[in-house]
């Protein structure tokens, strides 16, 4: 939120940041002032700006470690969207229904998910997935009526990714019709970021740097499929990123795991990068 | 759980019903005593006996309204039976982790749910529903890698239960086999109730008592779909049901409607059924 906020090109804004609330209902304001992190910088990059951005990171992905190299040069973050779906039926009996009269909203949504996956793969615009599902019904001998779940779609290209939600929305239509059982679905869009494309000159920075360091086959360009504050930050000051090997390309998980020397190797790239990219210049974050 | 425990044949037994606790922790046996209902009666037929039980309730599906009919002569209550499963994949970030290498435990789980309802239609032993689903991921980013769901299955006898469970766990096999992605799933058997067959005798005197109250054209026999009192009480007394219409089949839902007029009727077939089946006989539970 914060780079985003600090680009200024993130739609949600300050006030829009500070009114999120988590599960008890805290605002993220309230929660900043009770940690007394709330602070009075300006959190705007034309009142406290920078002059350029690198940023230090795990790849969070197999590629680096598959190809046997040490540093990646990330030369962009591909586009992502989030959508929420919800799939509305009608609650009925387990053991009474028919089966041919139902309108089970979560035999529906199974078949959306089983869709979101093979549409992904079918067309090989990017990546989908559903990674968190709700279900309004809390007994297993309803059939259930309301069924949420958010699809994360990413592509390398803004025209990608609005081509895989398309292809994936195109498929829901489908199946919807073909199962012909009254239940319906409605998307609602709660996040998106475009591609982000980082500057020549940090990229050809980071990418020397790389090569002294570790020498040009141990060294190579890629685009980032997470998200990242560099990803906000590119919109407005120049950018670049430095990925280091994620054993077994595991992340967002406990067995994520980069090796210190790999993470040592990665602040030496960063400081070196910042060095050859002017003398004396701002240094950004390193997260 | 009442009637359970009574008629001694729910393995759980008494204590096994009180240790149950909600999510908050409470147990049953706490619960009843913090309102003041755990009582000092034996919750047991051989020390607390009943000469027979009927029951009246409303039907919870949509035969009676269908038929044009107003008062089910219940025979029987279907078996049934509850299995918790449990699909286990491998976490990953939904942005790096290419789609060919994803060991997704939620794409497996929607194409078993889906197996479910599509088995139950196919084969026509039974129905069969999930009306559960948890999902250990709380992140829209990342792979899930662990999802649980009940299926709520239930036939006219226990051998065609059985051949239910068994083709849709084949149909499991199937699946897992052919998606080949690394995700595997686990069986727990948490509930069953076999098929209840209700006695002769209460049987008839139900039938004579709506035949005299509505005539035989708006009378039928038919089976409970739903679990009922009297499916553990018949295991040990006489026993047998009433059912009245329930507006468009609706149940476990809060548009569920029976009218004061059925209801009544209801009632005057189950007064009339218990002194038709013996003078001066210990009248069992109304639910």
């Amino acid at each position: 939120m914060s780079s985003g906020v600090w680009s200024t090109k993130y739609s949600a804004g300050l006030e829009g940041c500070w009114a999120i609330t988590d599960t008890d209902g805290i605002s993220m304001k309230k929660a900043l002032e009770d940690t007394g992190y709330l602070g009075g910088t300006p959190c705007d990059y034309r009142e406290n700006g920078l002059e350029c951005h690198f940023e230090l990171h795990i790849e969070q992905g197999p590629k680096l470690e598959a190809t046997n190299k040490k540093v990646g040069v990330v030369t962009s973050v591909q586009a992502m969207k989030w959508n929420k779906i919800r799939v509305s039926g009608l609650e009925g009996h387990a053991g009474t229904q028919p089966m041919d009269t139902r309108s089970d909203a979560l035999v529906t949504a199974s078949k959306l998910i089983t869709a979101v996956n093979d549409t992904a793969k079918v067309t090989g615009l990017g990546v989908a997935t559903v990674g968190v599902i709700s279900n309004d019904t809390q007994s297993q001998a309803t059939i259930p009526s309301g069924v949420e779940f958010i699809i994360d779609t990413r592509c390398s290209t803004d025209q990608m990714l609005d081509d895989l939600c398309t292809a994936i929305f195109k498929k829901f239509d489908e199946i919807i019709q073909k199962e012909n059982n009254s239940t319906s679905y409605h998307i609602e869009s709660t996040w998106g970021l475009p591609e982000s494309l980082f500057h020549n000159h940090c990229i050809e920075t980071v990418r020397s740097a790389a090569i002294d360091e570790v020498g040009e086959s141990k060294v190579t360009d890629m685009k980032s499929g997470a998200g990242h504050d560099s990803a906000w930050t590119s919109k407005v000051v120049k950018t670049s990123m430095i990925f280091v090997p994620s054993k077994d390309g595991i992340s967002h998980n406990p067995t994520e795991y980069t090796s210190p020397e790999d993470c040592a190797l990665g602040a030496q790239v960063l400081l070196q990068a910042v060095l050859r990219y002017d003398e004396g210049v701002k240094i950004g974050t390193i997260s």
